[in-house]
């Protein structure tokens, strides 16, 4: 169901030929209102791709009628004809949907520094334009898609309420660089000031806590649309916890389908001083290449958690830090806890906690392994 | 000659079966005087090792006799029984050498959270006396080698004085996360405040600029000691250029044989407003992983160093960036440059330049690509 599970909003997915291989490669996202309502968040990387630099001064109204999403090119580091052609799509958009090109966000993922071949996305625009549906979400979806092996979709409904969306990627996934592209709709009777908060929350502790190889994109994008074809304006907190959920559950399946990785690893970080040391205690054991190469080999290395805290900033003091890997405690006191042989690390889902001993705030981090399969399609991807 | 270059300095290196394979596994290093003067710099790591708290402490004298180096375990994480194992390793060395513990600086590298067996290190140190010898250098080198292919010795000879020194790991190279360990040593006849200031100089142009793969070491620790045997004062800025040349190449050699790398990259970025936001943009280079998959696959993928830059704080506009790739100015102005297709790549060494158009400070940091053989070795370390 995706983003048309929720009410006023039509979608399509086509070919348009951006992809050499054929596959679906362009998505439409259409809000027919009554509202027109939206918030969105974007890649802190300093280098952004030419679709998102458009996507920031659409956001800055809080009015999204469309989004155009393509996968096959990043449209990043294309300079000034790079931003004429994002500019172009919107406007192709515009003129079908009769709307204004100020209200379509774009957003494109794929290979950075190639212009894409825009007589083909022009066409593909007025296509998908006339493809629309209620039912359009998975085709939408799986147009998005890059190296990812599934598509992805989540719903979560309310009293009278909907919340839906897709994503596509994630670091392994993304190996040009374009790593996540998200659109979430709502018919929810909101503004943008409401959508911007309940999404800025959401995604704090969801997407920006996903970490598969450490790698920021220049095309990343997260779009929150909201209808209000319900009429119903919910309580903020339970709207807020409802993209919380949608979050939660489309950043899981990027990790889950990342590229390469063998195993899911959630950090988790306990008993910190404060939630900033939590996430960079986090952050830091999830980049760790050493340890993800020893996830990948099944080793519960616990010396590699403790050489990663080390490098941090974070309240703690080395001889009271606690590693536990799959329930046993490997690590007591900065030492050797109880016997490494009995972490059983057979399966794909690997739970790591480090506790700092240092307070009562707490973090997680997702992450994966380091495999031969991720340097293999990391090697290979643009020759 | 590696150590034992400069006059004043006896060493020896011995199998004293602390690796189950029966190869070398601990080194003696003399300083035999007149002068026992030293200095060293250690793991900015917060968890440190026991060897590294116990030479911190003997370091603040500017005073060591020797140097007992062990590989097979690098004795982090052991808490204060390791701490003790340490302590004793000293004790021995000072009691066989006839001097004080407090002079005797003690590294060890191997595998985080294990004891040493520490039977078999005393007895090690007792023959490792017994074995002393002016040709002891390249003996010592050797029984300092974890996963290191080869042993990495340097020697720089100016008019009557020496500088040398033996290295073993670096980043790949250490899966068990300890390191570097590098011990220079000189006839000149200089005290440790001017020992420490030509280390420090020297290490933080070189060894701070070496980033195999981003994971700091519980371990690491370069020492460097003075025999005065030479009789010789030499001029400051020579002896620390002296000093800087031989950890240069060493550094060098720890790149060149970094574990499962098939390639060194020189990342070198021009132009910077400072000094430190050149280091700061090529550390954030050199620790990409894609970036690093796509050389390994010679694969001159210009828009994973613009990725890269775009994560950092320093002074640049991104539609100023260029990058060359082995000479090609593969990205200018932040977008296409020059044909990718003319880069080439089939040599051991790539080396990127990375532009920042925005002053004219320098620095340059040396790293490897990522490849299969490195998940490989790290994956199978301590199982």
């Amino acid at each position: 169901m995706s983003v048309t599970a929720a009410k006023g909003f039509t979608a399509a997915g086509i070919a348009a030929g951006i992809k050499e291989n054929g596959n679906p490669d362009l998505a439409l996202v259409v809000n027919n209102g009554p509202r027109r309502a939206a918030a969105g968040v974007f890649t802190s990387n300093r280098v952004k791709a030419a679709p998102v630099l458009w996507s920031e001064q659409v956001l800055r109204s809080g009015q999204v009628s469309a989004v155009v999403l393509n996968s096959g090119g990043a449209n990043a580091c294309t300079g000034p004809k790079g931003f004429q052609d994002t500019h172009a799509t919107a406007e192709k958009a515009a003129e079908v949907l009769g709307r204004g090109a100020i209200e379509v966000a774009v957003c494109s993922t794929g290979l950075i520094g190639v212009l894409l071949p825009m007589d083909k996305v022009l066409k593909g625009v007025e296509t998908a334009a006339a493809s629309l549906s209620e039912h359009g979400g998975e085709k939408a979806a799986i147009a998005i898609k890059t190296t990812d092996t599934v598509h992805k979709t989540s719903v979560v409904t309310r009293d009278g309420w909907t919340v839906g969306g897709m994503a596509k990627g994630a670091g392994m996934l993304a190996p040009g660089l374009a790593t996540m592209l998200v659109v979430l709709t709502t018919d929810a009777d909101l503004g943008s000031e409401d959508l911007d908060k309940a999404l800025r929350a959401a995604t704090r502790v969801t997407f920006d806590r996903v970490d598969s190889d450490g790698c920021m994109s220049t095309n990343d994008t997260v779009l929150l649309l909201a209808s209000g074809a319900s009429g119903i304006v919910p309580d903020h907190a339970e709207f807020a916890e409802a993209v919380r959920q949608v979050c939660d559950d489309l950043g899981r399946q990027l990790i889950g389908d990342a590229e390469g990785a063998s195993k899911d690893i959630k950090v988790e970080v306990i008993n910190a001083a404060s939630e900033e040391d939590a996430v960079e205690v986090g952050r830091s054991i999830a980049r760790n290449n050493l340890l993800k190469c020893a996830i990948h080999g099944e080793d519960p290395n616990w010396g590699r958690v403790l050489s990663a805290i080390g490098t941090t900033g974070a309240v703690f003091e080395p001889d009271q830090l606690n590693v536990a890997i799959n329930g046993v405690w490997v690590c007591k006191n900065g030492s050797v806890g109880e016997d490494r042989d009995l972490v059983d690390m057979r399966y794909r889902e690997v739970h790591i906690v480090a506790d700092l001993a240092a307070g009562t705030e707490t973090a997680t981090i997702w992450t994966n392994d380091l495999t031969a399969d991720y340097v293999h399609e990391n090697s290979a991807y643009s020759s």
